[in-house]
C-alpha cells in the first residue's frame, strides 16, 4: 500500500512539528546553561532555535514550561536508568544503588542539574510536568519499600506512601546542597548519602 | 568623667556607620521584594540606601553577602523565639513547637522567606553566616535530641548529630515545598510536618 498524499503531507507536517521542538528546547538549554535561567528570554530562545515566536508559544508558554519540560525529558530518562536494575539486595543498597546512578547523571549535565534544583520548587502553572515525574519515581520508591516489608526488613504496618516520602526528602536535600556546594561530586559530603538513609531506615532492624 | 572629644567623635563615627549600615540592609531588602533578588543591581541598592557605592562595599560585597546579613538577623532572631520556651514534652511536641515557630515567622515574612529558601543554598563565598545560623540550629537539636535519649524516647546509641541533620533536612523540605508552591500557609500541606517527623522518630525510636 502506498500512503496517500494527504498522509505523507500529514507526515511531514508532524516531522517539522517535533523538530522545531526539538530546537527550541536546546536553544533553551543552551541559554540557560550560558547566560543563566533569568538572564534568558523567550525572544533569545525563538532567535537561536530560528523560529518565530508564535512558534516557540505553540510548543511553551513560557522559559518555565521549557525548563518543566527540559526536567520532564532528562530527569524522566535518569529515573527510567536508575530504577531498570535494582540489585536483589536490602533495601538500603537498593536505594544507595537507585539514587547513586541519579546522582551521577546530575554530575554528567551539572549546569541543568544546579538549575533544576534551584528553579523547579517556585515555577508555578507548570506543575503537572513536575507532578508526572515524581509520581513516576514515589511510585518506583513504593514498590521498594513494598518489598522490603514483604521480605520482612521493615514492619508491615509502616506508612508506605510517607517513608518513600521521607527517603526523597533526604536525598532531595543531599543533592542540592552538594549542587549549591560547587563541588564536582557528591563523594565527600559528610555525612553521606548512606550513612543518612541509614538513619532513616534503622526501623528495619526491629 | 565627661567623656574626651575624641572618644565623642568616635563614638559619632561608629553610630555613623551603623546607621549607614541599617540604611543598606533596609534598601536591599525593600528592593529584594519589589524587583526580585536578580533584578536588583548594588548600584540601585547604593542610591536608595544614600550612601556611595564605595560605603556598600565596605559593608558588604556583594548583594549575596548582603543576602546572608538579612538571613543571619532574621533567622537568627527567629531561631531564638523558637527555642526559647520549649516545652516538657516528647521530642515530637518540641519538634512541632519548635520548626511551627519558625514556620510562622516565614509566614509573617514570606517574601524573603522564599528568596532564602532559593538562593542560599547557592551562595558562594558567604557561606560562613549561613553555616554560623546552622550550626545555632544544630546545636539547639542536639540538645534536644539529647534530652530525649535521657528520657529514653532515644536509644541511647543513636547519633545525635545525624539525627539533628535528617531532622532539620525533612523541615527544609516542607519549607522549601510549601514557599515554591505559592501558597499562604503551610497548614494544609499533606503529609504534614508532624506526620514527616514523627515517621523519621518512629524508626529512631526501635
Amino acid at each position: 500500500m502506498r500512503p496517500s498524499a494527504a498522509v505523507v503531507e500529514l507526515n511531514r507536517a508532524e516531522r517539522s512539528k517535533r523538530e522545531k521542538r526539538e530546537r527550541i528546547v536546546r536553544a533553551a538549554r543552551q541559554l540557560f546553561l550560558s547566560k543563566g535561567f533569568h538572564a534568558t528570554t523567550t525572544s533569545e530562545i525563538a532567535e537561536l532555535a530560528d523560529v518565530a515566536k508564535g512558534t516557540l508559544f505553540f510548543h511553551a508558554k513560557s522559559k518555565e514550561a521549557l525548563l518543566v519540560m527540559m526536567f520532564q525529558e532528562e530527569v524522566g530518562r535518569s529515573i527510567e536508568r536508575a530504577f531498570s536494575k535494582v540489585p536483589k539486595a536490602a533495601l538500603i543498597d537498593q536505594l544507595t544503588h537507585v539514587f547513586g546512578i541519579m546522582l551521577k547523571d546530575n554530575q554528567r549535565n551539572i549546569g541543568l542539574a544546579r538549575i533544576f534544583a534551584k528553579e523547579l520548587a517556585f515555577v508555578h502553572g507548570e506543575n503537572r510536568g513536575i507532578d508526572a515525574v515524581m509520581a513516576t519515581i514515589f511510585e518506583k520508591l513504593d514498590r521498594l519499600i513494598a518489598g522490603a516489608k514483604e521480605r520482612e526488613e521493615l514492619p508491615a504496618d509502616i506508612d508506605t506512601a510517607l517513608l518513600a516520602h521521607n527517603l526523597f526528602a533526604l536525598y532531595f536535600t543531599f543533592m542540592l546542597r552538594w549542587l549549591g556546594s560547587g563541588e564536582p561530586t557528591p563523594h565527600r559530603r559528610d555525612p553521606s548519602l548512606r550513612q543518612i538513609l541509614e538513619m532513616h531506615l534503622r526501623c528495619a532492624a526491629s
